[in-house]
């Protein structure tokens, strides 16, 4: 098992923010991406983590015009009153992301659901961590987004025109077994840095995963050049659907998004948040006169008896990393990580961890 | 390829609301029966025509008690607009469905967006169906249901406690395609039936499709006694939300669903529906001055460029077979089917067809 040491969540979010603060963003802004940071590492997340918030920053938003400090959101009119359109207009991701989800909980609590749909958005990093939010408050909620560069081709395709994109559920199931159900992957098999990561130590990758220039499937990560959809037409429909939403939004073209810049055209994600209020979907007729906590709680102990004791259950593997965070009283990282959010220290001019003084997490 | 005749949709009609009448359904019962089994042929779905339709009734439905001719939907008072809980009182499936999907629109033509939830209901055969249907019209639209049977076991699981559980989208893109985009699956690799089948003809599974009496995954479908859902944990968190929005909306226990009744218990499916305004999601800043259908045609014009000309897209199946259909001035039957169809005829006191002087299709 790697080595972890504990970073307490104060620090690491102070260090965050002052990071997105020197970048220019509002201390508003700085204080979500320090929160969201917070919570993907605080459930195991460590591929949307600072250190990636951060990267993808200097790749494609602030550094690049992507993304906006200080920009406002504007709520575009509609005669809709269950769904909002959002224009971002390049907003940090994880702050819009934030108050659309906030918003959504609101909608939901009036008309059932609430639906936020957001245009010129830029990348909120993790997706579950939104979702995660709202179940814990006893929603159901639901988010996608397009992804930052289209790296998966369609089945049969040869070019990748399709992102990762990623589909996010949360279901409010705290009561019933300790811990909200997450749903919440990528339509790719794998991502395009485990491949980067295959090649480099030599491995293989899973088959139907990747394909070569001419569209071939190809387990060679060297010869790898795209990624496919999981699950064959099942997993490219649903990759489809990120696109498509996307499009009636506001997004445009997707080989474009997030290139370099091209004249006259829009080359920003968008986003989808839709919150259920639980209640708004209960006939209020649950067997053996049970309320819908109760029958919540007595389907996921049938679908979890009968010898189905072993299964990990979606959201599981989170809930048990932030027990883990729990019992160490904050964040954990690698040392390598440490080291790399040294970095982010440095630059942000703040005073960097000694690794060595660190305590090692349990 | 298999030799098919043309039965002309109205005779095809006539046929399964006689049968459906005989078996005790009202007449806008049978006309919804015969309506979305007319709607499958025509769009070659062969797995849940009017033959499966009427086994079904006779294994679960009217012949069961599972389903009730003539049962009253009952619309369960709430204080969210934009939602609504009906108990179908195990009314036909199809009939259910269709009402629902009706009214879902009318809720987003008002709020953006509309959702029905079900309880008490009876299967309603094929979501793809009302999906298209409101894709048709310019909506996007959605709907999964708990299967009848629970078949699927879930990763790590040794015994079947998940249902196939389907879930469908429609996308409106008739105008820029020439017809709506549908993602309609079973999260099961593949159905009971075809492991059946495989069993018979002896072929071998795929991989990781099915499990043997201990859980293993077995490619051997004399050993297979269960499912598994696709794509390992994202199939299967896919298959868990038919199941947790169905313990939301009312269905008891799953592994008791449609099977011998038990006393004080709930064994009815559910059924959740939502349709979304596109207008409603479009914050109305397309690239190029584009019109938002202009746009849906730009993406997808991008997608399936760069060499991707050739992919299939979710969807095109369907509307190849229905412009078959159309060409052929109906609905295409194998020689094997009409001869169920004539079974059917036969109980329903109808004539039956003359194999040989019905059109073979083009």
């Amino acid at each position: 098992m790697e080595n972890f040491r504990v970073i307490p969540t104060d620090e690491h979010n102070a260090l965050v923010e002052a990071a997105y603060l020197k970048r220019g963003y509002t201390a508003d802004e700085a204080r979500a991406a320090g929160r969201m940071a917070a919570a993907a590492t605080w459930h195991g997340n460590r591929t949307h983590n600072a250190i990636k918030a951060l990267h993808l920053d200097r790749l494609f938003g602030s550094g690049q015009g992507g993304c906006v400090p200080g920009a406002e959101i504007e709520k575009i009119p509609t005669r809709f009153p269950a769904v909002e359109v959002w224009d971002a207009h390049k907003k940090l991701g994880q702050a819009t992301a934030l108050l659309a989800i906030e918003r959504a909980i609101e909608l939901a609590d009036e008309f059932g659901t609430g639906t936020i749909a957001v245009d010129n958005a830029f990348h909120y990093l993790w997706g579950g961590g939104y979702v995660i939010e709202a179940a814990r408050r006893g929603y159901i909620a639901y988010t996608c987004c397009t992804a930052a560069l289209t790296e998966v081709v369609p089945p049969g395709g040869k070019f990748p025109t399709l992102g990762t994109n990623p589909h996010s559920w949360g279901l409010p199931t705290s009561e019933a077994l300790g811990y909200p159900l997450v749903i919440d992957w990528a339509t790719s098999v794998v991502a395009m840095g485990r491949v980067q990561q295959l090649a480099r130590e030599g491995g293989a990758l899973p088959p139907n995963a990747a394909v070569d220039v001419d569209g071939q499937p190809t387990t060679d990560p060297a010869k790898a050049v795209s990624l496919l959809p999981f699950g064959a037409h099942k997993g490219y429909g649903l990759s489809l659907i990120n696109e498509l939403y996307a499009a009636f939004i506001g997004g445009s073209t997707p080989t474009l998004r997030c290139r370099a810049p091209v004249a006259g055209e829009k080359q920003t994600p968008a986003f989808y948040f839709q919150v259920i209020h639980p209640e708004s979907l209960s006939a209020r007729r649950f067997a053996a006169g049970r309320t819908q906590r109760e029958n919540v709680q007595a389907v996921l102990a049938d679908l979890f008896g009968h010898g189905n004791e072993a299964c990990t259950l979606p959201g599981q593997i989170e809930a048990r990393a932030a027990a883990r965070s729990e019992k160490n009283g904050g964040l954990l990282f690698s040392e390598a990580e440490i080291a790399a959010l040294n970095e982010i220290a440095a630059e942000a001019g703040q005073r960097p961890w000694e690794i060595g003084k660190l305590k090692t997490a349990e």
